[in-house]
């Protein structure tokens, strides 16, 4: 699916790439979902962006798992290890297909999608232009949750991800993921083409 | 690595179907990291529980596709579908696999398990007992969230799962899965087998 890049080793701890895969392959799941339910592209773009995330990590975890190894002992308990990343990597290859589909346009039959859009929260995936009073405020600062009822869950700037982000994360000219109400959202997609000086469409 | 059972046909749609499938894979994966990182059983058996909840209802999505389609561009469609409820059992597979290197004591390594352990956020298992107050009390009634920093994330009861549960849910004698602070965990886990009368441990 995806094509092989070369990985440099990067002394990152086992436990921050698992819980990091974790959360991507969540994250995947969510947007690959959407994607689908709601024939929508870009959040399908999205999951095969963080399939790609998730291939690197793979290797990442891989090689700090090796040079972990000391003995026998370590290596029999850290290849249960290596098998959680291998089952992850298997859960993002799903959502993967999954948005794959939405990517082929082998269409999602109406009987789903038609009862599935009265759902409240929607997710949608924002670029954010250079002109927007968005760009380079902080997640704290814009408080979209108590604006406009919805949440930052991703900020991607190119190849780098930050899922889950911290309040003090200052927003980038490119692109959010974002959940939230249907309207909350249309107001968050207008502030961030710059149509819009604040939250309230004013 | 489930029983195979016979799903007698539920008319239920297939919208729904694949919602609780999403919602069960993603619980999944959560119980699934816990039960791996805690090398926690509990937790373990849990993700089996549900997985044979997920193994029907693919067999009950599947009967409704069938029913659904009347023409070759219905059948079309609905194969799309079809796969998406494939894939999310693919990724159900994964966190019961997960789970089943926990139950199988394949252990996780300390360089995993010990920096993990200092994270926030917990989930837990926990058997409400006949005596104990929390019996015949509604989630919203028992206020976790505010009272001791906890929140109830799926309600079992025998084979019958509550996902996400409603806050006018009256909480049953059997089992809760809850995520919270290791304090605020303690203090339900207390309450739940009747050891306090409420939940500040009086």
């Amino acid at each position: 699916m995806s094509e092989v890049e070369r990985v440099e080793y990067t002394p990152i701890s086992v436990r921050e790439t698992l819980i990091m895969m974790k959360d991507i392959s969540e994250l995947m799941i969510d947007l690959a979902y959407s994607a689908a339910l709601f024939n929508n592209r870009e959040l399908a773009e999205e999951v095969i962006e963080l399939e790609r995330k998730m291939d690197t990590l793979v290797y990442i975890l891989n090689m700090n798992l090796m040079l972990a190894a000391r003995d026998k002992d370590d290596a029999e308990s850290l290849a249960g290890v290596a098998k959680v990343g291998s089952l992850t990597n298997s859960i993002s290859d799903a959502a993967a297909d999954i948005a794959g589909i939405v990517l082929n346009d082998i269409g999602i039959h109406p009987i789903v999608r038609e009862v599935f859009q009265r759902t409240e929260e929607h997710l949608v995936r924002v670029k954010v232009s250079d002109d927007s009073f968005i760009t380079g405020r902080t997640v704290d600062d814009l408080d979209l949750a108590a604006e406009v009822g919805a949440d930052i869950i991703a900020i991607r700037r190119g190849r780098h991800w930050m899922i889950k982000p911290e309040k003090e994360i200052v927003l980038p000219e490119d692109v959010l993921l974002a959940r939230g109400t249907a309207s909350g959202l249309r107001k968050l997609a207008r502030a961030a083409k710059g149509e819009t000086k604040d939250l309230d469409g004013g």
